[in-house]
């Protein structure tokens, strides 16, 4: 090979294919030779290759698919554009549209709205074993409160695991909580006051803008690109008038558009915040997620001062009934500590002690391997079906980790509609209009890939494809109507919480 | 018996009863004669005694005392006066001070402190057998979130069980929690605003003022009885002015004091609440530790309207480890079922199901019967021990229900700095001044009663008296200051977190 000054072997390669890609002779979709086929063809060792191969991934121009090889990615794949919101901080008002979408979702079976894991994927009888173990030995401890920080044994189990990106936390700084929205709510509860600004990723999580509305609090949404994540230019513009009292963020495969900030975003980001001292409320409980070699370092890796409260949870990793989470709120951890004991007291200790073990056992880095490799395949058959069952015209994200998948319909489609037709046949996903406060993203849906691929579920993604047609078809944007939404108790609609003029 | 028309044997025999005790002829600590020896004397029926002694309990005038029979009453026992804070809200400031004491009493051995009762109580051993053959038929319940509202079987399971108090609640009605506490910020999230009043008893539970404080609640305490609670007329003139947003109240053996209030004084609370358009948020986590034969009607049985948010947990009845409470809300479901969802979302589903099979079970009512023997021993011998061991002039209650000791010492004293002086000796308990937003109370502390009696318990009790007559000697009250409590992290204390302007 070629290769100048300073150039390493892998970056030739590298570059190489990327040119290929480029001119059209690797087409999207197209296998890449493998490893050892290449490692024989180019006369480099294998790590070179597989080197070579971790650069294209990370620039997104090709992609692993399980048991069978590299590919190229699918350049029909086109993303949504970035969000421009208007930066003016709005009272949260999502209440209602929320009640009525829980009540149209409740219970459908081939659901792409649940953002989580289908039970199989979870290792449930290692997890009956460990905890029959447990109680076996300490019966005690379901009569024991276990305190309101957490089990000494998990948080260090916690802290062992955060070496993977850098966390240098020790036991004292985790306080163990009743999953990841626990940890957001003491997060914000410790760090903010009715009638504050927080400033949020446009989309955010739905259930991040409800928490808002019940605790007073106003949201300004920031520029953010689906696939590079909140924008820190936008961020810095918003924060200069020091009226941001927070910021909560996903940097690490957001919910719903499953965005990666780089490294170098996330460095900026720390120290703008820190300057200008406004907590940065992270949101990691995808960062486990990733599709590559490598796991992502959270913000809270770069967190010098204290001043990230870096929120995860084993809900979505290990088991959903268990919730468990936990939060390292940095110098925020006695609000953070004094706000769990108020809230939930204390999180079930036999959960704790299980979930202890089984990190300290080799099961766990076992199982997060099957699910990582479970997620992958199922995005790529999500965007392979997007590709092939939606309208002419649909964006999507394909994020390199987590198993959210962001869906732009053409301009005029409203998702809440497409939804009351989908739930009809069963199928369910969450509309875009939960994702803002401002009420926009009208025609954007999230679809959650958790469900192991099936004929079921690929057929559920066509029949969706073919309503999200129709709907394109009669053109609904002029019908707008809320109109055949009906709450099952009609007197008790949840009144909104928060009044108009905060 | 000589019996006038319209009065029935046993109300005759109670009235005798009383008059010999009015007139000294039996003295306080008396031992009465039994129930058959008392049935062979004045050739009456069992039925007639037994109804005779459970209207002189009422009257407190007797108590029952385990293994032992019937008792005058400790007339040493004189309880603390009516309290008469002025009507006017105030902001909650109690988060340093609940720090503080968090600091000085985590860990202690010999602690009146957590008002909980001993492991020792609970039915571990049958719980740890329930969740293991629940896990083994089920093991797909820990990787499954189970829903916001909670399982269907723990729902059905809670509402046949208030039958005994006429709850006429369906699952339906119910809305599992993570514990009391998370039930008591649901319904408070689902009610009020930010800067919002809220009418509690004076004193009230220190984790409901640092809730308030944390959510920018203004409290407006009102006067109460520490025997018989809170006064409704107080209430009726602080509603008047249309101020308030909420009450919450423990009308059953209230936290601090143990108070109960009449049947009739909740008929008026509940109808006065209702005509003013006032929630009423009701705490009956001790409703189930009575002493005497039947449960006490919790306010929610005189709800007609629904404007009744029930709070409840097995917390203190089954496991606290567990971590499963309920809410009943009335009219406000839906609000408090959208909130529970934001907030942890869902409760253990495993705990859940454990819990449903073991209140199916006979094993429950056994386990109650247990556990009400224990505190109302626990409580008589604290009595004892206050009289014996206390400075002269210390006044105490002494509940008919749950296990709480509220105890007044001469005034000067500052149980705070008892507290300081106590912990050294692996003694705590909690002082009074947590109790109020208005820093009143500063000499009176609570007794929790949940250790099953023994020589160490004893020797704690009599330690303590012994420091409290110290610091009567002292003269305390002139030295203010609070040195001496030094924080594990000095520069991570809690700020205040509602500012002193709301």
């Amino acid at each position: 090979m070629a290769r100048r000054q300073g150039e390493t072997l892998y970056s030739v390669l590298a570059d190489e294919i990327a040119a290929m890609i480029a001119a059209g002779t690797l087409q999207p979709g197209d296998k890449l030779p493998s490893l050892r086929e290449l490692r024989d063809r180019r006369g480099v060792s294998l790590a070179t290759v597989n080197e070579a191969f971790r650069v294209l991934e990370e620039r997104a121009l090709i992609e692993a698919r399980p048991q069978s090889g590299f590919f190229v990615r699918q350049r029909l794949c086109e993303p949504p554009p970035s969000s421009r919101p208007r930066l003016v901080p709005a009272a949260v008002t999502v209440n209602r549209r929320l009640w009525d979408y829980l009540q149209l979702t409740r219970g459908k079976r081939r659901s792409f709205c649940y953002a989580v894991m289908s039970p199989s994927c979870f290792p449930n009888r290692q997890l009956q074993k460990l905890m029959n173990d447990t109680l076996r030995e300490q019966p005690g401890m379901l009569s024991d409160y276990g305190g309101p920080r957490g089990l000494e044994i998990l948080r260090r189990q916690i802290a062992v695991h955060t070496l993977e990106w850098g966390g240098r936390l020790t036991a004292d700084d985790i306080q163990v909580t009743a999953g990841g929205i626990e940890a957001l709510n003491l997060a914000l509860r410790a760090v903010t006051q009715p009638g504050d600004v927080v400033a949020v990723e446009s989309p955010t999580y739905f259930g991040l803008l409800q928490l808002f509305e019940s605790m007073g609090l106003k949201t300004l949404e920031i520029p953010t690109d689906p696939e590079h994540g909140m924008s820190v230019d936008a961020l810095d513009l918003a924060t200069r008038d020091g009226n941001v009292a927070a910021c909560v963020m996903m940097p690490n495969f957001s919910n719903p558009t499953g965005s990666l900030m780089s490294d170098a975003a996330k460095l900026r980001l720390v120290k703008l915040l820190d300057e200008r001292g406004v907590p940065l409320i992270e949101d990691d409980i995808y960062g486990e997620f990733y599709q590559g070699r490598d796991r992502p370092r959270p913000a809270k890796a770069f967190d010098e001062t204290g001043n990230v409260l870096y929120c995860a949870s084993y809900t979505k990793l290990v088991a959903p009934g268990m919730r468990v989470g936990w939060i390292s709120a940095g110098r925020y951890s006695s609000q953070v500590e004094i706000i769990k004991y108020i809230n939930t007291f204390s999180t079930p200790a036999i959960m704790q002690a299980t979930l202890a073990r089984f990190l300290e056992s080799g099961a766990y880095e076992q199982h997060l391997r099957k699910l990582r490799k479970l997620c992958s395949e199922q995005l790529c058959r999500v965007s392979d079906g997007l590709a092939r069952y939606f309208p002419e015209g649909t964006r999507w994200t394909r994020p390199r980790g987590g198993y959210l998948c962001w869906v732009e319909l053409p301009n005029g489609v409203d998702t809440m509609r497409l939804l009351e037709d989908a739930v009809q046949e069963d199928i369910s996903f969450a509309p875009g209009s939960l994702f803002s406060a401002r009420r926009a993203y009208r025609n954007y849906l999230r679809l959650c890939c958790g469900e192991p691929w099936s004929p079921q579920v690929d057929g559920a993604l066509r029949r969706l494809g073919e309503l999200a047609k129709r709907h394109v078809d009669r053109g609904e944007s002029s019908r707008r109507s809320d109109a055949g939404l009906v709450l099952p108790h009609p007197g008790q609609a949840p009144r909104i919480i928060v009044p108009q003029t905060i």
